[in-house]
Parts: C-alpha cells; sequence; structure tokens
C-alpha cells in the first residue's frame, strides 16, 4: 500500500469509528494483510485500537497485535487481565512474539499471565525465553522447530516431522540432535525426500550446521546470517543443546534497527523518531543534540572572543571563519562514518596506528588539493600572499587533524564499549570547528 | 571470524602463495566457509587469488567466486574464455548468481558463454534473466523453484517435488500454477505433509500468494518483504505468468546497500568506499564534497565580506557566527534526515504543506529554547541587551528557517526522482551555514 492509500483508509477508518458503524469498518478491513491493518490503525488513538481490535475475531485480532510497534503494543496490553492474555493471545502466535509481547510487562502482569498459560510445557518454555537478556539471541530466539534423534530411520523422521508440524507453521530446517539435546548437524528436505524410507538418518544429515549460542549479541547474529547467507540458525547453550532457532525474518528487523540508529546518531537525533510521532516527541528527539552544537558554539565565540585584538587588525581573518569550521566538521564526518561503518561490517582491517597512517595520507592528498584552490582563491581576491598562505595552511592543518580526530575517536568510543556513532554527526561537527578555529588562530598569529 | 583473524590469515596465505607452498595454502582454507575464504582472499591482488582458486576443485571455487565483490568478480572472469565460464564456473551455482555473475560481462563475452551452455533450456532462462535491467525485481530473481499444476494430486506434487528438488537445493515454497503458468497460489510444506495423497491440491492450496511484477523496483521488493514478513517473494510478469522468486537473503544485500548508500550520502562520501580501499580511491571518494564544502565556504567568506563594515563597527558579531553557522547545518540535518528516512521507509504521511507547518512548530519550540539560552548567556556576557537579542533571534529565524528547509529539500528533489539522500549531509550543512550567516547580517543591521 502506498503511503497515501494508508492515510487516506486510516481517515476513513476513524471516522467510521466515530460514527459507530462497525460492519463498515469490518468491510474496509477485509481482505487487508494484517500487517497493513497495523500500519492504518497503529497511528490511532488507543481507545480507538482497542475499538477496531474488539471486533475482530481473536485470531485475526492477535496477528495484527504483532505487527505494531511496541510501544502501541504495551499500551493495548495493558487493557486486558494476565488471563486474557493467556487465553486469547498468546494461543494464536508464535513463541519469539509471545516472549516480545509479553517483554515489556510489568513482573507481575508476567507472573500472572504466564499462570494461566494450561499447556506447562509451553509455559516454561516462555518463562525460559523471558530470562534472556534484551538485544541477545536467546532473546530473539523462537522455540518452535523441528528436531529429530540421530538414531532415527529416513521414515520415523517423515513420521516425526508430520506430528511436530502441526505446531510448526513453516519448515526451514530440520535439526538432528541426541539423547542430551546436544546439536549434532542438520538435514535437508531434499536429503529426506530423496533417501530411502529405511536409512538411518546418521550417514544422512550434514554435520557442518552453523550455530551461535543464546547469549550472543543480535547485531553479531545478524552478521553471521547475512555473511553466510543463512535462512535460519540454531542456537544452542554453552554445553551445546539446542534451545531454538532464530530466522532471517527477525534478523532484517535487527539490522535495519541498526542502520537506522547509525543514521540517527549522525543526523543528530537522539531517539527512535518518526514522520508520525507528535510535535512534543519531535521536539524532544531533536533537543539534546542542538544543545551540544549550543555548547560548542558558545566555545567557539569565547576562542573568536581571544582573538579579537587579531580580528581587529586583520578584518579578513573572519570572512574565513566559516569556511574553516565547515570544512573540518565535513572531513571528520567522513572519516568517523567509515570507522563506524567498518565496525558495523566488522570490516576495521588492522591497528589503530595502520589507521591513523591511513588517514594522514588520504588527508594529505585532499588538504594539498583543498589548501591550494583556497590559497589561489584568495590571493587572487587580493588578500595578499602572506594572508592566502596563512588561509591554506590552516586549512591544510584542519583537514589533516579532522581526519586522524575523526577516525581516533570512534574507534577508542568502541573499545571502550561505547557506541561509536556517538561520534558521527553533531559531536565531531562541533568539537572539529573549535579545534579547527583554535588552528586557524594559531597560524594566523605565527604568519602574519 | 573475527576482523584480526581475518588478517592475520591472509598475510600467512600471502605468504605462502610467494613460497609456492601451494599444500600448505589448501591446509590453510580447508574447513573454512568460501565466504571466509572470499573474506580472506578478495583483498588478495587478482593474480593471487587466481593462484588460489586454481588450487582448488571447480565445485569449491565457483562457491568462492559467488561471494566476492562485484568488481572482483568480473576481474577474475576476464581470466576465463566463454566455454569455461559455460562449463565451469555455471554448471555450479544458481542462475540469480550466474546472472550476477555475467551481467558485469561484455556482450560479445556473453553471447560466447550463452552459446557454450550445453542445456538449451538453461540458456534461455539465464538469456531471459540478462533483459532485466538492474534495480527490478527481475534482475534479482532466480529461476529455480518448485512448481506444480493446480490439477494434480498430493502424491504427484510430492513425486514431482522429489524430481525438481534435484535441482533446487532448499524448498522454501512450492507455487500453484494453472496451464498457461499463470501463479495461483502456493502450497505449505506443512499441507503437503499432513493432507492424505489422494487429494487434489486445488482444495488445499493457498490463494492469497503475495507476487511482485518482474519491473519492481528492488527496494520496493524489500520494503514488501520486510512489512509482510516473507522468505520469499513470487515474481510474476504483467500477464502473471511464474517468472521465478526472490529470496529474503538477496533482499538482506539490497537493504543493506540502501542503508549504506544513504549513510554514505549523509557522511559526504560519493561512492562506495571501505576500509580496504586504495589511498587514491579513498581520496577520490571524499574530495567531491569536500570540494562543495569549499565553494560553499567560498560564497560564505563573500557574505562575510560584504557585511565588513558591521563587523568592523560590531567585532563581537564574529564571535558568533559559527554557532550561527553550525546550528543551521545541525537543524538542517536533522530535518532533511527524517525526510529521507520517511521516504526510505514509504512512512511519510500528508503533503508537504502539512509537513512544513509541523516543521514549523518543532523549528519554534526548539528555536525558541535555544535563542533564549543563547540570548541570556550573551547578555550575561557583557555584550549588551541589544546586541544579545540580535543574536537570539538571529538564531531563532536561522532554526527555523532551516527546519523548512531541510524537509523541502529532499521533499522536492524526490518529487523529481532524484535521490533525496543527496540533500542531507555536506549539500544541506554548506547551503544553511550561507543562508544563515545572511539572516544573522541582515537582522544584526536592522537592530544595531
Amino acid at each position: 500500500m502506498t503511503p497515501t492509500n494508508t492515510q487516506e483508509l486510516r481517515v476513513e477508518l476513524r471516522n467510521l469509528l466515530a460514527q459507530g458503524q462497525d460492519s463498515a469498518v469490518l468491510d474496509l478491513l477485509d481482505g487487508l494483510h494484517s500487517a497493513d491493518v497495523a500500519e492504518i490503525a497503529g497511528e490511532l488513538e488507543i481507545p480507538e485500537v482497542l475499538a477496531v481490535l474488539q471486533l475482530l475475531p481473536a485470531e485475526r485480532w492477535t496477528d495484527i497485535l504483532v505487527y505494531f510497534e511496541d510501544d502501541v503494543q504495551s499500551e493495548i496490553l495493558e487493557n486486558f487481565t494476565g488471563k486474557e492474555i493467556a487465553e486469547v493471545v498468546l494461543e494464536n502466535i508464535n513463541s519469539d512474539d509471545a516472549a516480545d509481547l509479553m517483554a515489556d510487562l510489568s513482573d507481575e502482569k508476567k507472573r500472572e499471565v504466564l499462570q494461566y498459560i494450561g499447556d506447562i510445557e509451553y509455559a516454561k518454555n516462555l518463562a525460559d525465553l523471558l530470562t534472556h537478556a534484551e538485544g541477545t539471541a536467546g532473546a530473539l530466539m523462537a522455540t518452535e522447530m523441528v528436531k529429530v534423534n540421530q538414531n532415527w530411520t529416513v521414515s520415523r523422521c517423515v513420521r516425526e516431522m508430520r506430528r511436530q508440524a502441526e505446531e510448526v507453521e513453516v519448515v526451514h530446517a530440520v535439526y538432528v540432535i541426541d539423547d542430551h539435546d546436544i546439536l549434532l548437524g542438520s538435514l535437508s528436505l531434499k536429503k529426506l525426500l530423496t533417501t530411502g524410507a529405511k536409512t538411518p538418518i546418521t550417514g544422512v544429515y550434514d554435520r557442518s550446521v552453523r550455530a551461535v549460542t543464546s547469549t550472543t549479541d543480535e547485531v553479531e547474529v545478524a552478521r553471521i546470517m547475512n555473511k553466510y547467507d543463512l535462512f535460519v540458525v540454531p542456537v544452542v547453550d554453552d554445553m551445546g543443546r539446542l534451545l531454538g532457532r532464530i530466522m532471517i525474518d527477525d534478523i532484517v528487523d535487527v539490522m535495519q534497527e541498526e542502520a537506522d540508529s547509525n543514521y540517527q546518531l549522525m543526523s543528530g537525533l537522539s531517539d527512535d523518531v518518526d514522520q508520525n510521532d507528535g510535535l512534543f516527541a519531535m521536539t524532544r528527539a531533536r533537543l539534546p543534540w542542538l544543545l551540544v552544537g549550543l555548547v560548542g558554539g558558545i566555545l567557539t565565540s569565547t576562542v573568536v572572543g581571544r582573538n579579537e585584538g587579531e580580528l581587529s587588525l586583520i578584518p579578513q581573518l573572519a570572512f574565513f571563519m566559516p569556511l574553516i569550521g565547515a570544512m573540518g566538521g565535513n572531513v571528520g564526518v567522513q572519516s568517523s562514518a567509515i570507522v563506524v561503518q567498518g565496525l558495523a561490517n566488522s570490516s576495521l582491517p588492522g591497528t589503530l596506528l595502520q589507521r591513523l597512517s591511513r588517514e594522514l595520507g588520504v588527508g594529505l592528498l585532499n588538504g594539498m588539493l583543498c589548501a591550494t584552490a583556497i590559497l589561489v582563491y584568495s590571493w587572487a581576491a587580493g588578500h595578499g600572499l602572506m594572508f592566502a598562505v596563512a588561509v591554506g595552511s590552516s586549512l591544510l592543518s584542519v583537514i589533516i587533524f579532522a581526519s586522524l580526530f575523526g577516525t581516533a575517536v570512534p574507534w577508542v568510543l568502541n573499545h571502550y564499549g561505547i557506541d561509536p556513532a556517538l561520534a558521527t554527526g553533531p559531536f565531531i561537527t562541533t568539537t572539529n570547528d573549535i579545534l579547527g578555529l583554535s588552528i586557524y588562530f594559531a597560524i594566523a598569529n605565527a604568519l602574519l
């Protein structure tokens, strides 16, 4: 659906709800995919969303619920008792979605929900899933999967698959385990289809299965699945026992979030903000980095203030202040962005020293080109040769310095476990503004 | 593998190659995944890469070839004849990978390769795949898939799947077609496993399959698969005939490229540059936006130059020049980034006018907060009330203006089919620098 389409349907839905035309609401939603309904209804007020969901059969509205944003989900669930969540919501969804939904509930509500789950094995499973820290493979995995024992034959496997397939919606992998649940390998469907029924699977399964442990960071899981083109990856504990599996569609979300968050940090947005957020949410998300910029600007003003005497002697110095500041900022962002992207892809070769020496090379080349251009320009503009040399050499120094600084800061942040993306965008621009102008005035002082 | 690990193995591999220790090279690569070998060998010189590949059996090195970057792939393929490519390379890989590899060959070489392909049906398939424009669903799809006719029974389907499974490595979907190849729906494995053998599939298959046409943009395919949590999506022509299918792992690459490209544009990198590129590639990727910044800086210097008289009367004006420029840049990037991200997710609601009025609200709120802060600061710093009012009101105007400008520019670019991400990063910072300072001097002129 196109955004305009979504927008129009949302307005129509809101009107129909206000007029209490229930059957017209049902007609409107009929035939739409749950993801589309979630997109349309997700921006309505919570009471409106609840009114929509209550019109639909349980199986349908729980499916829609899964597609809502996390904050909408928890606001909706607050309107249900633990019993209702256990008996209606969780009945209709997969264990990973169930754990996601429950993760945002209060501890008391979680206990209440678990208590009302009829199937004790499922309740145990869910409780296990809830123990994994957010952002790890354990928190991302689902427990629905097809497992077969290494001692079985092909025909027993097919029989078991048929039985287990009742619970597992789509079979993407069949895992082979031993009597202690230790993951041994995987069995392709192709092998099952093309091997004689009485063959023992020991000789048939693939032993080279790649697994992650439940504590592996989700970004690392994304990197592994992406690199090795995996659709599904099994999750094991430290003993190697099979706990669950992660599908690539969950990983797509992780990748998207990671990319969005780097992009946001670089653009100076402190929060996961989108077009549809309210005026205050939007303002709040932007203010922190603006205040950082403001403090930086005030510091810069004191740097300029300390050189007031020089400025009044050579007023042309002011002409090139914005250029020096802006170029320092641009170069700094370029360098830091490359490091952040390299860290995200785990493709940063060499040591910090090697990186810095390369940046020195790039900075020298670009710096000399830009410095020569500005030297020629300002000389041609009649500012005098010595002044032109001062501006040119300042620009060269600022570009080299900003390259090194932009490379080192995210690297160091990452080394200390801080998100290196913090060092892109406003932080690096502001810092380079201050340092660049300091260099500029120091060189001007020395030369003029 | 960790980056350090990769780096070490690369050095070792290079040494062993130089010493001609072939069996040691084989030992080193033994047991490594093809993706890992590609990562290690992909950074070597082309003759070295060829030397490594020639040591390995055809099935193994063609699998490695698929994991190389596009430019490395085509450099390697240049060293093979059309006959070799047809008989060795293409024999071992899927049609989508084959089409990818061939897309970068010269037209003459393509014809030569196609001519040497033994299986005429496969050659036709491949020639068809090569006709699709890059960046469309057609160029991304593979033709290997399991198709069954609507008139068959379950047992005939299973028999056909078994036969087709010889060619298709992993079965992720079974498509149901009519006698004219028109896509009717899909059949889940679960259904096949749990339905009686003699049941006709007409009553069993799922008719709600979501397909894309071969001309759909790959970014749109990514959005659809992501939104509806699809693992595989069928590709049809305008008549609805089934042409192929796209798997989510190919889409993951598309998403990654799209995110990377937006990130690069925002950081002022003009090319797909990574850590491992040479000094000149790195310099070239950064220079264009630096030159844009340079030209912007020169324009800014003329703006300041025109206000030289004012500056010499009120030298403190220079103190806050960097602050005004930086804040304009920061706000502009924030606004444009939100629009670009909204466009990427197709989640931009409302018209440009509605967006601008919201931005006006956000700009007013943030602007008033920041302007008040700087007014109080500069008054407290002893710059005089009138001066403080001039700085404060300039900042307010600049923030509001930059919000509107940062929103409108990417929107307009997108409207005219230009990548809106061009309007993030250096472009918006530079423009706002110039316009911000013009506003600043105009207000100072009026008030002081």
